[in-house]
């Protein structure tokens, strides 16, 4: 049984994964959008206490699929409240840094990693944005994010995400769809 | 096929997966190893330029499949060299931080995580101890780490995992045994 055995597999058989997401809590974050170039400074942005995502598509990924991948990320108990109870990130409420992780979507063959199950950049792109602009339009709707005006904000779609951040706990989570 | 499929899987199949490892590569990274108390700061470790390895044992982890993963884990070309070319953390030679990190058990069931799948904490002390271990001895065996004098950090398991981590970009990996 290789199926789902990633990394170390030597399975050849493809596996029906097509999306990976990882999920970790933060007290703060801050992640770079625009490298700097010879007219303009670097650009970042940054995030208090909430959720990280990092997020990959594989080949056979669709629009369909990402309502339900952004419902199971912002609406999962993952999230320590005050009183030290689990809250998802929409009731804690918390802000949310995506940042787009193709390397997410290797295989290890003996040392070398490979990627030939990622999708190809262009429907990355789309399916990236879409999910980004379904975090924004949940936590906008959420009535606590509102008040207290949390924040979404997402990584640059194909860049080097240089990012640094500060936790209380990672609790790190992974989800595969 | 749900086999291999967590967090929106529905399928109650019990899953090969024994365990789980998350590499990221850092700038630098800080992890508490021992809390404060009322007679003593708390403790920290630190690590420079290398990678931090977030780990899982799930039931039916044995102590035969640890050195495959640390080799997986040390000698897989994922490290970015001063000439951009891909080396292990061996070769860099970097630093290593590991995490223990039980939540990467979990499999999301409606809005709650839930770890019935995650080894009993004594085995899995005895298994995260022997791996810890075992990454040591390979850094302290590769000649460059040992020329430039690298060095392992561990976590302690079963704490709060408060950290803080700087990358140039995190080339976020998984992998499964």
């Amino acid at each position: 049984m290789a199926s789902g055995s990633n990394g170390a597999s030597t399975s050849e058989e493809p596996l029906p994964v097509r999306s990976r997401l990882i999920l970790q809590q933060c007290l703060s974050a801050k992640l770079m959008v625009q490298p700097r170039t010879d007219t303009q400074e670097e650009q970042f942005v940054e995030i208090g206490r909430g959720l990280i995502i990092y997020i990959c598509f594989f080949r056979g990924a669709t629009e369909d699929m990402v309502e339900k991948m952004v419902k199971a990320a912002l609406t999962a108990c993952l999230s320590e409240s005050e009183t030290g109870k689990l809250v998802s990130v929409l009731d804690l409420p918390g802000d949310v840094l995506i940042i787009p992780q193709a390397t997410l979507g290797g295989s290890l063959k003996g040392k070398r990693m490979q990627y030939h199950r990622n999708i190809n950049k262009e429907d990355g792109y789309n399916l990236y944005s879409k999910f980004a602009k379904l975090c924004d339009i949940y936590v906008t709707g959420a009535p606590k994010c509102r008040e207290q005006q949390k924040v979404v904000r997402a990584g640059t779609y194909g860049n080097r995400q240089v990012f640094s951040t500060q936790t209380n706990g990672p609790y790190t989570h992974y989800l595969e769809f």
